[in-house]
């Protein structure tokens, strides 16, 4: 294998892939973008009812405390509106319907987010009591918490589902904390207003990645075209398509783990990249959308916001965009609820969410003029949403490995990213340090 | 896609596939096992010195109570012999050296076997507290048992690491209460005279499964063929490798789940499928060999066999086969001692294990004549053993649906086994139940 073709291929045009992509050119790299789908965007993906109505099926806000994809939107010059307040929330809490979290629950979310600014993003196996808290699953920690059970059982839910798109048995009290530090603490992550979800984008989180992909020279980036292994030596890389074979002297694997782990390399991965791999499931969030002539809720004085500790759905938005033909009330199902709905049929499934939307915002809920699922588990070039997590015991056994190079392999991906790990701004991250590592190992020779 | 083709495409030689060819040739289908080593066995490897020494890198036992793969071996008339248990062990507990293992650390074995006996194999999921006890850690419980520390740690080594190849923090209480349920209790786990390592095989375990390709008809059985992908219809399926397509009736997949979920589907596998797959990371056992002139142990009164609560090594145990030429010393380490293992060079694993030898069996132990590794982990068709479990959580949520066909594919390997699950036994167990299954499923047409 020699450097006879491009500088670098990078494997997955989502945010990183795409990151990566623009870096590298910038610094004067010939390379080459790969992507299995025929759009760019990953777990961003945005569609338009016939009538117009934009829904986002994948990842969809920004806060103002993700600079790295902030920046990129006011390059872009992309419009953004902020994701509307209106109007009380519904807080179901113990059976009780409220408009705020009750204390006992805040009290909780204050705990960890304190326990969570011990636990440096860059080095969490590092943290003081790291492997204690490593070996037990946020749900034991939230057990043994001595918080009310009421307290426990929403914040359990708002965490391990609201963040990190599982149940609290999923992962670990550290994987927990973690991701929460990652990502800035509880009140950054959880919040609208001055949080994560403060901004959405006006055509589409997808459209962001689209001029990512626009600045790309002319042929660098192919569309539909799966990679299927990854052939690495000494001199160089070679990554290999259904259609061709791609010489490099470095490669970039933007993927979420599961899919990386399903590359063919060769020669393969070393023993300790596979463990890291194996213990990185995804996400098992279910997204819907149901769609109604009019935002009735507001009527109600009601924001259209949700969050539950029972029922199917652990959270519920008013995602209308501004000037819509029609209103979108968005529902979020995690970890063991999710997994229920999928046994279900089409139909069931259905019948589950309108009937607890139902409940929620009151009777016109149950009759949505469209209901629309994007399965992120089930996409072939996905397999999970929103981002994957080690199990148990994962972080401090392999986590120091996720963005080291093996050999002339760079590895990117928000699961890597040390702040904003799952989101936009964290795959923007990975993107710009995979880039680095790659010009900080170009030989002389081959930067030209 | 017709069913123009074989009858039956099994995916793996291992005693899974090789078990599912068997029976279903024998049950008159004409059927094609495909297999991307250029052997048989999976995980079973037997490899002799140049000096006819025999080292089994990988399964090597059969228990009395192990009775499928009990059978294949009096089928074929195979030797075998008794693991020699001559001299004491050491038992290593609490910086104290023994020769039987404390009374304490007895009570919390006790405990753990008859709370196994409260989770059915056939739906550990459907025991009572099955929830609870998918949500915490093995550690958070022995955390949590009111046994002494020492007996902690020594049961969590021997449980977690001897049986499960991992640590107590990676699997729930459930999964490890499931796999001592599946293997008949913690005594037949943990035995050798009467348990589950009672006895060794003549020539070595590989050799059984050598045998039973050898009555294979001629042509059923493609050596160094890896799998690439599988395609799957209402019709039937087309098993796609590297070298040619292969259509037929319907497909067993006898794989470990890290490879099982590495094959392209088309269409792709289920969310749900997805997600068990991506929830079961084999464990990271790494079993050394350190071969000597002779047992010098026994000189001392000693078996050879340890088991340690400290250390780098969690057991070890006199691996010579009767009339072999020098004496093999075999040792394992798991979970984060073999994660360490990895981190470090050749040399420095070499040297790590043979202080630890020596500190268990004296001087002579440190300058083996050979050392001999064989890392699963990094084996690109494995990918890590003894076997895979799953994380905490993954139980509840995606262990009914291991054995259910999904469409014409059919799954098998140890990993979906309800007895014997992880050894050989519910590797030939689950390749009987696939074969049952896809001879259930045939239509009145394609039975000939």
């Amino acid at each position: 294998m020699g450097t006879t073709g491009h500088d670098v291929v990078i494997v997955g045009a989502g945010f990183a892939g795409l990151t990566a992509a623009r870096e590298l050119h910038a610094a004067g790299c010939d390379i080459l973008l790969l992507e299995a789908r025929c759009r760019v965007g990953g777990r961003a993906l945005t569609r338009f009812l016939p009538d117009g109505t934009q829904l986002d099926l994948g990842g969809q806000w920004i806060g103002p405390a993700q600079t790295r994809i902030g920046e990129l939107v006011r390059h872009f010059g992309i419009d953004t509106y902020p994701t509307p307040e209106h109007g009380d929330p519904v807080v179901d809490y113990g059976g009780e319907r409220r408009t705020d979290v009750p204390a006992e629950a805040g009290r909780l979310l204050a705990e960890i987010d304190a326990l969570s600014r011990q636990v440096p993003p860059e080095r969490p196996w590092a943290a003081e009591q790291a492997t204690a808290a490593d070996r037990q699953t946020f749900a034991s920690w939230l057990a043994a918490s001595g918080h009310p059970e009421q307290a426990q059982r929403y914040v359990g839910r708002v965490i391990s589902g609201g963040l990190l798109a599982g149940s609290p048995a999923e992962t670990s009290l550290l994987e927990t904390l973690f991701y929460v530090a990652s990502g800035g603490g509880v009140d950054a992550l959880l919040g609208y207003r001055g949080g994560a979800q403060e901004t959405r984008i006006v055509g589409g989180a997808q459209h962001i990645a689209e001029r990512m992909a626009d600045e790309l020279p002319p042929g660098a980036l192919r569309l539909g075209e799966p990679v299927v292994g990854v052939e690495h030596g000494a001199d160089g890389v070679r990554v290999v398509t259904r259609l061709a074979a791609y010489p490099a002297a470095h490669a970039v694997i933007a993927l979420p783990p599961v899919l990386a782990g399903q590359l063919r390399h060769d020669p393969p991965l070393s023993a300790l990249r596979a463990g890291a791999l194996q213990r990185q499931a995804a996400g098992t969030a279910l997204k819907v959308h149901a769609v109604y002539p009019e935002p009735f809720w507001g009527a109600d004085g009601l924001s259209g916001l949700s969050t539950s500790d029972s029922g199917v759905l652990t959270e519920t938005v008013d995602n209308t965009p501004p000037g819509a033909p029609r209103a979108v009330l968005t529902a979020f199902a995690y970890g063991d609820e999710a997994v229920a709905l999928r046994r279900s049929s089409p139909e069931e499934r259905q019948a589950a969410v309108t009937e607890r939307l139902g409940a929620l915002f009151g009777e016109r809920a149950r009759q949505p003029q469209e209901f629309i699922t994007h399965d992120w588990l089930a996409q072939e070039w996905t397999r999970g949403c929103f981002s994957a997590h080690f199990a148990p015991g994962g972080r401090t056994a392999f986590g120091g490995l996720l963005h080291t190079p093996e050999g002339r392999l760079h590895w990117a991906g928000t699961e890597t990213a040390v702040h904003g790990n799952g989101y936009f701004d964290g795959a923007v991250e990975s993107g710009l340090r995979a880039a680095r590592d790659v010009l900080a190992a170009r030989t002389p020779s081959s930067t030209g």
